[in-house]
């Protein structure tokens, strides 16, 4: 019996030129895609995934759109809650897949970013037994964001730690370099012994880059940010900070 | 005055599908490669460049082949012996760029995996004066090792620390997820609460992929690298440590 293939592709930060030809290939050989909707503010993430559809992919194919299930962020035990979050929309893509997908068929989710840094795909499909899955590098948030900036995320023989705005409030600086994602309350502030290279919606039209010491730009990325987000009804933004 | 461009492509970690499509439109602007050879023993990765090139450059371009300065590798000051090869390598790319480079043109390097991660183009574009520079990103090593062994780099809610192989034997564990680079002397070694995914040659022929727990792999991993290095001459590997 010939099992169903799911691949994960990475699609870049943004840029539709950031698909890697592993990923217009793998987009070419899917049968069908699921797209799964976080919510109407971040519509412009859907868009970009049926434009790279409409251009790499081959007749017949199929689109299976659905709203993914909601976090729920008012407890304060995150990892419980994304874990209850990840069992329902385990749940949501089994369906899905059973009612769309045929044996010997591959379906796809076209992933933001790079599958392996802070996404959840991959964990999910994992707790679905007799798949036969397939991974698609991409081009990470964190990439597309130190070679906009033209800085590299490393320094020689130092070690870089990427974290979340979350632990950065809690703990403080670790490391000399440190990436830090997930950030929306601005955990930088403050941090005056670095400099920050930011940057929100990057490698699309409205991107926005923002560098140099925290004490002089930090209260301008705060403003930009907090503007932006009114303007467009979300953001999605990164940075880098090195001790100066 | 027009001045002269330069491209530094991420060119992935090996697969050429790895190239994104900006990487293969950059190398369809570029009026000059230049091609840097650390010497005879990676000459794998000088033939996936000029594969590269054949691919996706538009005529007429030119190639510049040269020998990089070979690193101070007697010294235990690690990071002067850095600084002293990248003033030697900077003095160098800029004499290749002045002989080979007309005002207006763009020049570019391609670099493997990712500009930003432990490389050193980028920061000795930077001691060059007066030229226009772009960075285009590439996958990365470390984005081709977890999508190998489809397992996602960062864990919930949890820092990912990128360190080097000497910095790990220096100070042991300093995250439950970490990511070792350019480590020629298998310092996972004795980690027995790790689980580890190691992969060298990514994305190539001669990929090798091995993953479990270091106490019940690690010393294949140190028998089969010590073999792979043996027949081939040369290795690249990484792999991802994450606590059981």
């Amino acid at each position: 019996m010939s099992v169903k293939r799911l691949t994960v592709i990475g699609i870049g930060a943004g840029d539709p030129d950031h698909l890697t030809l592993q990923g217009a290939k793998a987009i070419a050989a899917t049968d069908v895609f699921f797209i799964l909707d976080k919510g109407e503010e971040k519509s412009d993430l859907v868009r970009l995934r049926h434009r790279l559809i409409e251009d790499h992919a081959r007749e017949p194919y199929r689109i299976v759109e659905a709203r993914d299930p909601e976090r729920d962020r008012t407890t304060p035990a995150y990892t419980e809650a994304v874990e209850d979050w990840r069992e329902r929309r385990a749940a949501l893509y089994l369906r899905l897949i059973d009612e769309a997908l045929a044996e010997g068929q591959t379906g796809s989710f076209l992933v933001w970013g790079d599958p392996g840094v802070y996404d959840s795909t991959l964990a999910i499909l994992e707790r679905l037994p007799g798949f036969e899955i397939e991974v698609v590098p991409g081009i990470s948030a964190v990439a597309a964001l130190t070679a906009r900036h033209r800085v590299s995320l490393t320094s020689v023989a130092s070690p870089l730690h990427l974290t979340t705005g979350r632990r950065l409030s809690e703990q403080g600086p670790t490391a000399d370099d440190m990436v830090i994602m997930l950030d929306a309350r601005c955990a930088f502030d403050g941090l005056d012994d670095f400099d920050i290279y930011w940057g929100a919606y990057l490698g699309t039209p409205d991107e926005i880059l923002i560098a140099g010491p925290v004490a002089e730009v930090g209260e301008r990325i705060k403003r930009e940010r907090a503007q932006a987000r009114e303007r467009k009804g979300w953001i999605m933004d990164t940075y880098l900070l090195r001790r100066r």
